[in-house]
């Protein structure tokens, strides 16, 4: 009887989990009026897996969290909700023309060593039937023209993360707003908070009674279907390659830092699907486990099997930046797990649509009509940002890049000068932009594009068991999964969304970094 | 656009979470083999919130856990389940009859101050009307006797913890079986595993294609209902005391580290009740926030406020220890507490009729039939370690107690020599057992208590990313749930269990300290 004293928890002899105002250069004073609304959003994140691996050491620690979700223009999220399905058709087009994608590309082989090598192992693999897209189009708030719209920053096709973990936020999010909107004792917080975003539902309300934050969670905070339908796409890209049996293998960095949010789809994927996940990274596909059925001489009968298993989908978290292919080993993974019938997601062609020498391509006169009809090509334009070529000519003539370029002589501040190759040079903004333009030189090298004016909203960052409150600038994820076989389309549809917020005046970014916060839009 | 490159998660500069086996002083050869499994178990335990925070700093890390379920006699595991509302009933009846209960104390009360003051305040507050209890009666399995049996090492009617976290356990090892028990790479650790438990239903089955561990998991891992049940009690109690709008309060201790189980309760008591919960500490209460309605003249008046909302239910998860009351301000927030009409979980005659020494008073020959009827005394006899007040009467009697002491004297490694009282000295064992009693000297000081001798398995302790194999030892909690108004019992049962798994030859002990891990029973 007597180990029973040493299987009893010990008590008392336990210490405390602050959540403390920043100690950073500039702690506001009311900050620490948040620490007990803080606290309870921190319990909540390790309870449900709002989690990551610190940068600082190997533990795990709450993802950096925003206290409250951030406005967004209702009509501009509804407007790149529709717009997810449209990418997801415009980059399967684009895929499926690989005249036109090599075309495109062509430019960028002589100084781009990495895309040119990507390129050359998709133009020596067949053209994939299956094909599966989980793609995130992001998007910052335009201020600087006539009413906000949303401007794209990219189009993510490969390793589009942040998406599962998003649902959490979201969650956490209504958490907040309707658990202690009207409490006693956090809910003037909550409320304070929400009244400084200023949503137009929710000015005039002075009702008593009226549970003004359970309002704004019913009514403005979007459903986030990301948990649901990111695993659904995988699955049902699974499903079509129809083998009983087959695993999903995850290609992954060998020290990733968002890994819940991975574990997160494939926990889906084995709980909702009963279906299997290998997380490999591609020095380990590369180590003689990885094997190609056949002998060539068959493209579609190269069946993938790793360790014996065959592989119905490669999903690629890894692989996207040269730093992935350390060695020619890691080339040999990729390109094998290429030429299989395995679905890749993405597969080489959706990864080069995605690269932004291709959207680059793609904004130019004429080209969305390529691939969509008007309408939707309309649309799509509306939400790219104005990119001029500068030449010698546009400085004179009256076409849409010189008219670009009289006025950013006139407001440079509205413009950002780039280098058009990666690698390029510095950009350049105001005086120098207008300098520059003025000299005249080299001018075929310069791209000019429109700058975006986010606009600046308070926010909480709670990050690390502090909170401070700031002036804030968010970007929108916008997810959109796809997937066909040769021609019939058997998934395309928005499949949830991430709000990324980062402090103003900080020029440091990054979610992993804890410079930029996990969010979730709050429509106005 | 170019504050995108700051809003991107930064990529490729990420550290490892190792999973590595233990640096400890014996790490076995082949713990290592075990890394990947076990790296699979700690992603899945951030990923599902079974956490707490760390002895060595303020960071929230996994709970420690086995790897593994352990092996537990399903017949004792039924008895024990089915002793769950017998437990319940005999605590009520005994809180219910005062003046036994307070006779049953009297012994202590001259040299246990703690024990006299909870007394005091007891017999000056109003018998409750409306009685919850959420009890963990512990067990360990005893191979000393005939047959393996569970005898009872403690009944916790206050604060028995690791209620909702085991919930989580369960599901742990439901995933590890289900989907890593036939799985290429690790199912082989996991049969091997699974085989040096030598279950009795699986010796045979040599079956191609048979897996084992899905079909142990199905038919040995039994359900946990904590995460329902526990809660539910608590809701059920809140609606008994009718107040729509009213809270429950939690009384914690200032610096909780098992704050996670203690939170998921608060999580299921919102997202399933919609009853809000307030944390507060006692020191908390006392601070001018806890008000009780009335002049005092009618007891059945006495509301209780915390800054103007009344208190449905209150919940301790502090008070139980000397040290939660360091000065006189926590004694009186609990006499407070105490006498409103509050429903108190537990009241201070759960709290009471929980210590040793009633416990001592109840297994004395014909108590326990003085509150269960014949059957269900009997069956709670056979769970009571053997217990004897050792006088010069009794060495030489034929009674029960001197036919233990002549036992002891020829086998004193199955007992141990306890002094009476709290604070009196220390064990003894073995041949100073032996001299002792044959001194003969103040014999009536001691209790001669039957050694449990627990069944020793081995086991895969996972703690901080590091797994080590080992011997183990285990304790057993049932919990159970029980609520009455007046005459009238609207709950009493079962709500489910915990495993703690201890490693052998190890002094220390407590999960909160890493020396005791989590588990789940495994019936065979």
């Amino acid at each position: 009887m007597e180990t029973s004293l040493h299987l009893r928890s010990s008590r008392g002899r336990q210490i405390p989990l602050r959540i403390t105002p920043s100690t950073g250069d500039d702690p506001k004073e009311d900050d620490n009026l948040y620490c007990p609304l803080a606290l309870e959003a921190t319990s909540w994140a390790h309870m449900n897996g709002l989690q990551m691996v610190s940068q600082t050491d190997e533990a795990f620690i709450h993802a950096p969290f925003s206290l409250l979700p951030n406005k967004i223009s209702r009509q501009e999220f509804e407007k790149v909700k529709r717009l997810a399905p449209v990418f997801n058709t415009l980059i399967d087009r684009i895929a499926c023309d690989r005249t036109w994608l090599l075309d495109a590309i062509e430019p960028a082989l002589a100084t781009d060593a990495f895309t040119a090598r990507l390129s050359s192992i998709m133009a020596s693999t067949p053209h994939q039937r299956v094909r599966l897209g989980l793609h995130r189009s992001d998007y910052m708030m335009d201020d600087s023209a006539e009413g906000a719209v949303f401007k794209q920053i990219e189009l993510n096709t490969i390793a589009s993360s942040f998406g599962c973990i998003s649902a959490k936020v979201t969650a956490l999010h209504q958490f907040i707003l309707k658990r202690f909107g009207s409490d006693p004792q956090l809910g003037p917080r909550v409320s304070e908070a929400i009244k400084t975003l200023n949503l137009d539902r929710v000015q005039d309300s002075t009702d008593k009674g009226f549970d003004m934050a359970a309002h704004v969670a019913e009514e403005c905070l979007p459903l986030n279907p990301t948990l649901r339908d990111l695993p659904a796409a995988l699955a049902a890209a699974h499903a079509q390659y129809g083998v009983p049996g087959s695993i999903i293998v995850f290609v992954v960095q060998p020290n990733e830092r968002n890994v819940i949010d991975q574990r997160m789809l494939e926990q889906e994927l084995w709980t909702t699907n009963n279906v299997r996940v290998r997380r490999l990274t591609l020095a380990e596909l590369a180590s003689h486990r990885s094997v190609l059925s056949g002998d060539g001489s068959d493209d579609d009968d190269r069946v993938l099997t790793v360790d014996g298993e065959e592989v119905s989908v490669v999903y690629f978290r890894a692989g996207y930046t040269p730093d992935d292919y350390p060695t020619d080993a890691e080339w040999k993974a990729r390109e094998i797990l290429e030429r299989s019938t395995a679905v890749k997601c993405p597969s080489l062609a959706y990864h080069l649509a995605g690269t932004k020498i291709v959207q680059q391509a793609i904004a130019q006169p004429g080209q969305l009509e390529r691939f969509l009809d008007p309408t939707e090509a309309a649309e799509v334009r509306t939400s790219f940002v104005g990119l001029h070529l500068v030449s010698t000519e546009s400085m004179e003539s009256s076409s849409e890049a010189g008219l670009a370029v009289q006025e950013a002589l006139m407001h440079p501040e509205r413009y950002v000068l780039k280098p058009q190759r990666e690698g390029g040079g510095n950009n350049l903004y105001g005086a120098e932009l207008a300098d520059r333009i003025r000299s005249g030189l080299d001018l075929e090298d310069l791209v000019l594009m429109q700058r975006i004016m986010p606009p600046i909203e308070p926010a909480w960052f709670v990050r690390q068991g502090q909170v401070q409150r700031g002036m804030s600038l968010s970007e929108l994820g916008v997810f959109g999964t796809f997937l066909a076989a040769d021609d019939r389309v058997v998934i395309n549809q928005y499949a949830g969304h991430i709000l990324r917020t980062k402090q103003d005046g900080v020029d440091e970014g990054g979610v992993a970094t804890g410079y930029s916060v996990l969010s979730s839009p709050l429509l106005n």
